[in-house]
């Protein structure tokens, strides 16, 4: 409802990104800034810190420290793995989470996460309009996977995928300098969607991309991938870099490396090998060639390599934040900030809103039509879909030659 | 000797680095340059490009490509790892060069490795001088382990050590997100010295670096770092970030991802895990204390991570090379280029040669006594060591938001 006066909540929810922090200095600069708000909280690991009464005054934040925000990785206000019950089944925690919004006069929630927090998030907007408590809840996308329904692209997926690319070229430099056999396998994040490990493909564009790449949307052939290795190993001088998203799984949906895993690469020491599906396949291709190989698992750093964080998509995802804000002062409510990419060469993106039941756990998979060469490779309109997403380099400030991350207070508001 | 007049030959060998071409820049761009050198070749894959005449003619290159070396990581000429024997044992090999290097009135030898390199180089110059062919020889040092002898610091150690650093305090961000026990251990390069693995503490000096850092200057007691990290966990609400280099060893020289390999840290599935000694001392503390833990081998990457490269070691490396031609054309052979730090407070760094036979084979490891805190700690002392090494950011350009690398012809010459 529009005319809405009272405080704003703000919590982090899920796996961090390079900029989820954006997000949040766009919510705190403009709930600083709006005449309708009387007070900006940020919840300590999200909707727990709601739960436990435990949440940061941000108007005690020096302002250059929450410009910082849109360059510091990681959730900032820490985040949490909590998934609220259907209120149908127990409605402890939404009488609870009512009864501190009314404590402190909250009347904006927004809730920053991937699918699942938007999951939460919906659960609590029409709990509160069941209630019939006046509050306007608002969420604010975010994952790397890039897997949010409704939406062009994710808030932190461009900065994962420019992080991912960057690597890839550097890697295919490094794995290509001796004039002997090596093949390379590359694991990306991406349990059901292979957006991440497609960015490889942006490297391709370059010249210094992937041979093969492979996404969890295609089931996987272990087979079929030892024998693309060595074809491409046969055609290449016995060089190879393979780009594998960790959910791969094979025919019946088992993932890869819990197969591998139980029947058995094996190192040079007779064990089987488990860790990153990588290293699994990359110790595979040294016991069925004799190559020297590696596994290289991309790991924390996709998702938290905020020194090779795209300007692009930290400038949106700032705007994210600040558009969340507006459009709950305004009046909304019950709705996720979306990205909406104007027709045209030039990219343009502009905020749109879309009903929470909708974001809410549908899972955004890579168009198969983008998958080519028998399962291999990316097509062309995934690069031109991606390529514009990552453009720009991050003006993340540096002391001593290190990135200089934000500093925040934390100043806990105190227990009524 | 002075005043030769004759081509000049340059070779990369060993691993590489993110700034290794920035030293072969700046030995083509002096040597394109100087009256003196009359032609100049860049060997394909090391010491095996001469012997097998395969090498390129420099000046066939855009010069803008020959500068955008100084910020493409990788041997760009191509590596080799290829190990001359003793002349007195067997002299084809040299008797070889000797007859490549008179073909083509090669007068000045350029071998651009680590340890093992210096040795070749060391080898090549006395047989030439034994031979009485007039050739001047020098090495310029290049290695992210750090631990050539003679010089206050090596080539690619800085923008390894920085993006190291980088990637910890990212890590530390993202690691402590999550109000649940969380142990996380990165493995670094470095078989017997820990240069890389300290650079850790850099990321410490700002706040953001790890709980436990080990070397492989010590001993490691896997008891030891089970209780090591318990005690961080305890102290620290169960979370614990810990460095490992990849070459820590028992007191009795065993490889210690040789010690779990065989006796077997297990992991859910119930199988022996080998891979980065890091993945598995995480799978061990999961183990032990059923927290959530995540291992993380900086693998490739903290090698050739051109993007998050430091300036002040670009810069450093490009004039090492030139500072090669400048003291072969002055009459110097037999020598290493050296980085000598000046005395006082702000940090300056100038050129010195060293005899190649000292340079050869004889490794530089951490101070022990910069290594503190019952061996889970580095001194200050480290930290005002590397600190100025890692300053300034590369200007590496960029195209469509990714890195613009050199682009080489490789024009190869025809053989005589």
């Amino acid at each position: 409802m529009k005319g809405l006066k009272g405080a704003l909540m703000f919590a982090q929810s899920g796996g961090p990104t390079s900029v989820i922090n954006a997000s949040a200095a766009g919510v705190f600069i403009e709930g600083l800034n709006s005449d309708e708000i009387t007070a900006v909280y940020g919840a300590a690991h999200g909707i727990r810190g709601i739960l436990e009464e435990e949440f940061y005054d941000m108007s005690k934040e020096d302002i250059k420290e929450l410009e910082l925000l849109k360059t510091t990785p990681s959730s900032a206000l820490g985040s949490v793995r909590y998934k609220l019950k259907d209120a149908s089944v127990d409605d402890t925690d939404y009488k609870r989470l009512l009864e501190v919004f009314k404590k402190y006069d909250v009347r904006y929630f927004f809730y920053n996460g991937g699918n699942d927090s938007m999951d939460t998030c919906n659960k609590i907007s029409k709990y509160m309009a069941k209630s019939g408590y006046e509050i306007n809840v608002i969420g604010v996308p975010k994952t790397i996977d890039n897997d949010l329904f409704g939406t062009d692209h994710c808030p932190g997926f461009a900065s994962a995928a420019k992080y991912i690319a960057t690597s890839i070229m550097e890697i295919n430099l490094d794995a290509k300098v001796y004039d002997t056999p090596m093949v390379c396998v590359v694991e990306a994040m991406g349990r059901n969607a292979g957006w991440l490990t497609a960015s490889a493909a942006l490297a391709g564009a370059k010249g210094l991309g992937a041979d093969l790449i492979y996404l969890p949307e295609i089931d996987f052939s272990i087979e079929k991938f030892v024998k693309d290795v060595q074809d491409v190993c046969a055609k290449n001088g016995n060089k190879c870099i393979a780009v594998v998203s960790e959910g791969i799984h094979d025919a019946n949906g088992k993932l890869i490396c819990e197969v591998l895993g139980q029947t058995g690469a094996r190192d040079s020491f007779g064990h089987a090998q488990l860790g990153g599906v990588g290293i699994q396949l990359a110790s595979l291709i040294r016991e069925k060639t004799g190559f020297k190989t590696r596994g290289i698992e991309l790991s924390l750093m996709q998702r938290c390599g905020a020194h090779c964080a795209s300007l692009t998509d930290i400038e949106e995802t700032f705007g994210a934040g600040r558009e969340a804000v507006k459009a709950a002062v305004a009046g909304e409510t019950d709705k996720m900030v979306c990205y909406a990419r104007k027709e045209g060469d030039k990219y343009e993106c502009e905020y749109k809103l879309l009903p929470l039941e909708l974001a809410a756990n549908t899972e955004k998979t890579v168009p198969l039509e983008w998958i080519t060469n028998n399962g291999t490779g990316i097509s062309d309109e995934f690069v031109k879909y991606a390529m514009p997403l990552i453009q720009g380099e991050t003006n993340l400030p540096k002391e001593d030659g290190l990135p200089r991350f934000a500093k925040l207070k934390k100043v806990l508001v105190t227990k009524k």
